[in-house]
């Protein structure tokens, strides 16, 4: 059965199941998502701040975040176990907030992109679960997809992908 | 060591560690989370259609999301492994977007809004692996915890949060 | 929300969910289950044979069932993760074929019986793992509860099941 | 060492191993196993009818037996971890007991039997949990290896498992 | 059958099992453990100096044996999985090598030595892990239990566990 | 971004990531590492008599041992998932101590020195879990590997890693 086919008898069932990619091209996949943790002033403070404890938060939401893209096929059931070949998880300390980018790599023949949201999540929760005595009313938004490469369809950035796929 | 004098060693020391929470009383904790995952008109109308391929997104994200918040101890390095005695998480599908509720309860020493946002943010994330053939564009928004109960300072509603931890 | 109330909704909103135990008492219970795996005469002479290597099959077995006892509510989304307190899994060698019996026990507000299945379960799916090359057409066959006990409603042995639960 | 002297050297040690498949072919593997569960004919009335609940149960067990047989190689340990590149699950709810096929695509150096195995098992498990309280006699049988091919001995169907691997 | 007999068992049986702890009492339990990564002077100097990467490695390794503790359980087959209810690991860089103190608190029925030894070993080989590219031949070495408390027979210090368990 | 640029990243913003392997060839990668576990005199006697607790021991510790290699990218932040393609654990029980031996290999784009040494720290583990309540002061030591292959800069035996990498 092709991945064609494979599609097809899915609509057909309306049943989830694991879409086979064996006939998928074995290529270089790269995917880079975003998010966004919303604290509080007082906690941005401490966060900017060249403390070690702040800095304990950003490497430990960003080794969290690392370990989380490599377990994304046991928390997402539909989602491959891809050999992912590199992950970066990036956290900026802003004005507004912590931005946190993740890209992920991968040589396979599925793409990356809930490897790379995953990432944001588990790097923003963990930010979150290391400032909530402090800080319950923290908010994670906006976490999306910014660019995919490797697959079929060519190079998406977020602009084409919000022309392509508009949403409300 | 108590639980207090656990805390000023981490303040003095600066290092990441798991707090003791051995002299906490065990009680019924509950969190209930919330989050959005905003998707294009065209998704939001599949997923409304009464078809069966529908109920399968929001039916395999909401196992998903149950089996996150069993599994939080292990995505997030500070999360104790609490004994969680219920979850439920409820995906809406309004006209702008998915909404996802998670309410979890535990008979424990620590509380679980963590666990309540791991549920909603896996449940995201398992709609966006589900549709995102067809709508690379949606995005993850707004996840923050909804009430607190069970711990020593009492019941909070969102709104008790948002008065006592006013953010940005 | 008691137990009772828990159930009512799950009966109305008719979506999987994590029935609240936080109700229930904490006490000590138990479950056995048992199952076989039907080889080839060839395989049992040399699971019968007292041969390291056969004892290595059976041992491997055992230490997978244990294991998989303890990682039930990873494997089945609506099973709570219970303080299991001891586990036995014992494996006979047969006449016909391999017996397998899986003692779970547990302190804890819920019952153990998927517990003692899983265990059964993976020990048996091992022990065909590690005879496949030889012995492609064994079948794991008859799982089953034979005896509950430490709930509300008193000790089960298969018998009481069976009379009380008739199936096809 | 080759493969063959790895199977040497397991014959002569009596001791479990991994046994190494770096020389094998990567290749398109496939398998299918299937399995019953005997419930009683109340429950499979409830199975039956199209009630939301019913799916639930189904769709439940579809996708944590594909779940299973994602992480088959950390619950059998002489399982090599794999590639899977797609996994369907069917349930079937008949006149006397719920059918359950999984069929397993790899693209490896070793077969998918026991992923199947894994995921039929899985599957059978959550069906058990999910009406353990109003059918504690429930019984899985017969579960079993249906076709394999990919391999170097070509393709088997379950006819010429039976001629090859007589069993008791 | 109480935890007398169920040793009696074991003994008799001589095979793997979960000893069953439920009669034990849930006790404050407490164990540390330590152990040390022996490395090259080059290395030795970059973990000293106060710069980023060298925090990095020290965190991350905190992190990652933290994880472990709460993960003993599925490493260990004959582990119980325990309620820990903190953890602290250290790291030093001395003049010799790197020291790793792991402190592992519970309440539980049994003690949690093997978390405490879980947490020193995994931050270790997290420890070699970040440097062996410059470092192949770093070496773990003495990783043993230093103190245990909470148990039926009372707390042990190194010396008191020398005393009493005499070793080669 | 090459796998050299990717490493000159991480050195200019000292931040821990997984570094990106994708332009290393797949190759045949192979690794040996030792440990040892120093028990008590008793103990080793109890190991050395042919009975079948002793090999239970050093049964269940072989397939911890070898789980514990299939999941190393879980436990350390960043080692990459490899496709382990064969895994060896060899427990010898000697005159002063437990001499543990494991040899692992794979297909792959990384080499599998972690996961060596990762199998003979959970082997290790294991043998103390089982022995420790008569053996409390088991001490595992000189857990370092062996000999590497299949990596860019040629083999490397014990020797030339001491020889290229001294270590105080």
């Amino acid at each position: 059965m092709t991945v064609e086919q494979s599609r097809e008898k899915h609509a057909a069932t309306d049943e989830a199941y694991l879409l086979d990619v064996a006939d998928n091209d074995v290529a270089a996949r790269m995917a880079r998502a975003s998010g966004h943790v919303r604290v509080s002033a007082r906690t941005l403070e401490l966060l900017k701040d060249e403390k070690v404890p702040t800095s304990e938060v950003l490497s430990a939401a960003r080794v969290a975040g690392i370990l989380g893209a490599k377990r994304t096929s046991e928390l997402l059931p539909l989602c491959h176990h891809l050999a992912v070949s590199g992950v970066t998880v990036d956290l900026t300390v802003g004005d507004d907030d912590v931005e946190i980018v993740a890209t992920v790599r991968a040589m396979d023949r599925a793409g990356v992109s809930m490897e790379a949201l995953t990432a944001v999540s588990i790097a923003a929760l963990t930010v979150i679960d290391m400032i909530k005595e402090s800080d319950k009313g923290a908010v994670i938004t906006d976490i999306r997809v910014e660019a995919i490469s490797g697959g079929k369809s060519g190079a998406y950035s977020r602009q084409r992908i919000e022309d392509e796929f508009p949403h409300r």
